[in-house]
């Protein structure tokens, strides 16, 4: 089956947006069981439009287009695609309604430039929007006029991802499963795994799934700094026994290292261990900046775990704001084991929580030594049991390193209270 | 000018990472005054890659691969490409050398795959990596075998992000400016605005550049949550003159709205301008979690700003780490503009800064009531003249919440120092 996603807009082409439709897209169906031929982005111009649907209708059973649907000079994609289809368009009084409806709760008048988005071409099914105004639509091309012999469908999505993802989840997944049914059950399962690199991962379990393998598991790995996600498929009549083979094997080969399933974050991942031990967490960073108290509240519910954080960049806040005394810092220096370890402890004593983790480390690009290079980070954990501390290098970037340290020091916590 | 970008990469196809380089090539394109007219992902398998590769060349002028090069089993790009034009591949002595020492320096054996990456297709111009291994390729197809009567410029880039940058940097942009010299001067300029809506910041700078839009100038928006930019470009005789008078017009009607042009990050720019005046900010964070924090210490240099960061989640830290009085939030609740105000006077306080910039608000997706919405939030801004405090609000998701109020407060600021 081939399945490609059109993204349109001139602000992708020139670089102004961040085109996240195509990881998100790709993401969902492969973990539904099918997999994108190809994604092609292209400016909001007619020819561009036409040309590229026509092309992908030319070589695939499924077209998914994103963009171009809202009510501006530059939304041309539902008009364009009906007219070249051969498709008229009608006015849908219900998705009018729905438009005036969205308008008057937000006590606003509807431009009329909004009307248009309750044009409905032939056929199409309409993908209610419950979060924007653009419905999307659904063509069956039965038979495809591009492609002699087969059928197809065309799917319209709009450009927010506010919009678009929820309209896929609830509206086109349920289509795509009923009109692009799987001969065999289709089993998708992905282990998030920290601390060992892509090659070591691969080393230690796919010597022990070969079997599996030869009898339909499809194996994956996907390296991000830091982390290695093991994905394991298969779209064969034991699906589900194959798949849950291999997950026992490569939970029992990485044990420990593993840290969630499927979508999972770390952070998340803590935080509902913590909550669900009725434990808290208090945070002293000072390279890291904020940003592992930002992904510990990006969690719902992370307000009943994290008790308090600290930012404590300069050498004063450390001693005013943690309690670290002066002559520790000039003793062993800012970034040091025995200034994080009182980081660690003051935090926990301030906030009253269960745990503290601290780090202090140079992030860079200036402020290393030879002793202490930029990258050289350490973390501290103080507990009921009293603080540990341990060193790492990172010598990348600061962003790469902010995220690098946070994540290990967030995966230490989750292995001791594994 | 017709350019194409080919990204290759199985894992791009199950959604395992996302594309970073569609963005940042269009972007750095565009800025030097050439759009790309398609970009299209593909999985690499040797049917794709030639495929795609071939219609590209039956289109475009310059069609740049992205992927590929490394030693691994499916880096084919290399291979097969030079296999697809004809060319043969010789070890080039100099590349190998560079290969031998990348390990030496690192006290590492190279692995014999390794070597793969010194093969060079006949005729290819080599691109050096400074930050990796896989040197890049840029082949001139005269004539393009693909495109009759026309010729072509194939471009083999790396796929890491921080070996492809550099690289493209450094002598891809030299090779396209000198290989397709602009007729005219081309020059670009982007003001950055925070404040209005897309609609309003047209509304207002629209009706003023008539003229030089029908001399030649380009004019471009794009929206972000909570920004907008605007994109002034000319490649005529007198672009310079037409840009620098669009830029005037622009900045007489927006004023202080702008925070930056080109790339600058709102953030970026208050931390130098923190740095200029010599002053420094503290932060006090319920509801951004760390957010604001982290934004400012992602600025090299963040350190001589900074003075310190709270993160308050609960009422209990607040009222320890920041003296807010414990009858003020059981009176006006913690999320208030009486809250705000002690949080920030505290901060200010506590950290001996200049400035504190303080948040509470409910971030949702629980903890709204009839009074404070889920999205209600208030900002406080504490300086040598006291405490100010604003309200806003914005029902959206967590994390756009979170990206909004930070923007929010750090604008404020920013403009209070205008």
């Amino acid at each position: 089956m081939n399945i490609e996603v059109i993204n349109t807009g001139s602000e992708l082409m020139l670089g102004r947006t961040l085109n996240t439709h195509q990881q998100w897209l790709c993401r969902r169906l492969a973990d539904l069981g099918y997999v994108v031929t190809r994604q092609t982005a292209i400016a909001d111009t007619p020819e561009a439009i036409c040309g590229t649907v026509r092309e992908a209708l030319g070589r695939a059973d499924l077209v998914i287009t994103t963009g171009g649907l809202g009510p501006t000079s530059d939304d041309l994609t539902r008009d364009l695609l009906a007219q070249m289809l051969g498709r008229p368009l009608h006015e849908d009084p219900q998705i009018l309604e729905k438009l005036h409806n969205y308008f008057a709760s937000r006590k606003r008048v509807m431009p009329v430039s909004t009307r248009v988005q309750a044009m409905v071409p032939e056929g199409a099914i309409v993908l209610a929007n419950d979060f924007g105004t653009a419905p999307g639509l659904a063509l069956s091309l039965a038979p495809n006029p591009y492609r002699a012999g087969h059928k197809a469908w065309l799917v319209l999505l709009p450009g927010p991802p506010r919009e678009l993802r929820p309209m896929f989840q609830r509206s086109v997944a349920p289509l795509i499963r009923q009109e692009f049914p799987h001969s065999c059950p289709y089993v998708c399962r992905t282990l998030r795994s920290m601390g060992l690199g892509e090659s070591l991962v691969q080393e230690k379990v796919e010597k022990h799934l070969g079997s599996l393998v030869s009898r339909g598991l499809d194996l994956g790995y996907c390296a991000r700094p830091g982390r290695v996600d093991v994905r394991l498929a298969a779209g064969v009549s034991e699906a589900t026994e194959i798949v849950t083979q291999a997950e026992a094997i490569v939970r029992r080969e990485l044990g420990h290292l593993i840290y969630g399933t499927d979508d999972q974050e770390l952070e998340s991942v803590l935080v509902e261990t913590l909550t669900h031990r009725g434990e808290t967490l208090a945070l002293a960073e000072s390279c890291t900046g904020g940003y592992i108290a930002h992904l510990i509240t990006n969690v719902p519910g992370a307000s009943q775990v994290l008790r308090a954080g600290w930012v404590t960049y300069s050498n004063a806040s450390k001693s005013d704001a943690l309690g670290v005394l002066p002559t520790t810092i000039a003793t062993h220096g800012a970034v040091s084991a025995e200034t994080v370890a009182e980081m660690a402890r003051g935090a926990r004593e301030r906030a009253g929580s269960t745990y503290a983790l601290a780090v202090t480390g140079i992030a860079g690009p200036t402020g290393g030594s030879p002793e202490k290079p930029v990258g050289t980070v350490f973390i501290g954990l103080a507990g009921p049991n009293g603080v540990e501390t341990l060193k790492q290098n990172y010598p990348t970037d600061r962003e790469t390193f902010k995220q690098l340290t946070a994540q290990h020091a967030l995966d230490w916590l989750r292995r001791k209270l594994a």
